[in-house]
């Protein structure tokens, strides 16, 4: 199948230096962060808003994409299964998915509470967590 | 910042056979569709049940990668905004986020429910939907 190639749109920074430090999932202790946009895709975050409710989609860097199966939470005592069924972020693209609230914007930049990735993660995209259809 | 390859892991079969015909979210209409993995990816597949609550990411090629802002849901009544704020498919990088159910799953291939994306678009990851913390 064809390939495709994706591109930064901005980076995390965060205290959270590795991946050992990171909690699991952002509702598990993550520290507040910051997101910073690429100059070129200001246009494309100049309405995010103090109080926003984001999906970020990140490129997991430092993930092994050969690995297909594995313990889930890394416990040797879960049986291995298929990394579709987990949220290992080894797996053949690292997406990662991350729901996060926007606490201050401007200048390109969001910091945001609730992200467990680590300092220096590329991220791909950024949407609105959707409300109820007859809001959207 | 340089870029990433993505390299699709699966194909969605679905009566929807153009963007026009297509529901704006999955809630809205969408009729049952297949997620086809590619035969090198079973392994990661092999795990996923009926009655699993999956996020899929998909890769919405016939997305404008260059549009910034959009109408939102197209409505030209609705001030324009960064596609950040949005879920409009065209975007820098056009990842499609569908949470959808399975009702069968075996041979590679998965039928569910609550997909809005149209017939041929890759799939790129699929996760679990997050349960309670507890509950991991």
């Amino acid at each position: 199948m064809t390939s495709y190639e994706v591109r930064p749109v901005a980076r995390v920074e965060s205290p959270l230096q590795d991946r050992t430090a990171a909690p699991r999932q952002g509702d598990e202790g993550a520290p507040p962060a910051r997101v910073v946009f690429a100059p070129e895709f200001h246009p494309a975050a100049a309405d995010l808003r103090p109080g926003d409710r984001l999906v970020l989609l990140t490129w997991l860097h430092e993930a092994d994409r050969e690995v297909q199966a594995v313990h889930p939470r890394s416990d040797p005592a879960r049986p291995r299964e298929g990394v579709f069924s987990t949220r290992s972020p080894d797996r053949p693209n690292p997406i990662g998915l991350h729901t996060v609230t926007v606490t201050a914007a401007g200048n390109g930049t969001l910091t945001v509470t609730g992200l467990e990735a680590i300092d220096g993660t590329p991220v791909l995209d950024v949407k609105p967590v959707l409300g109820e259809v007859a809001a959207r």
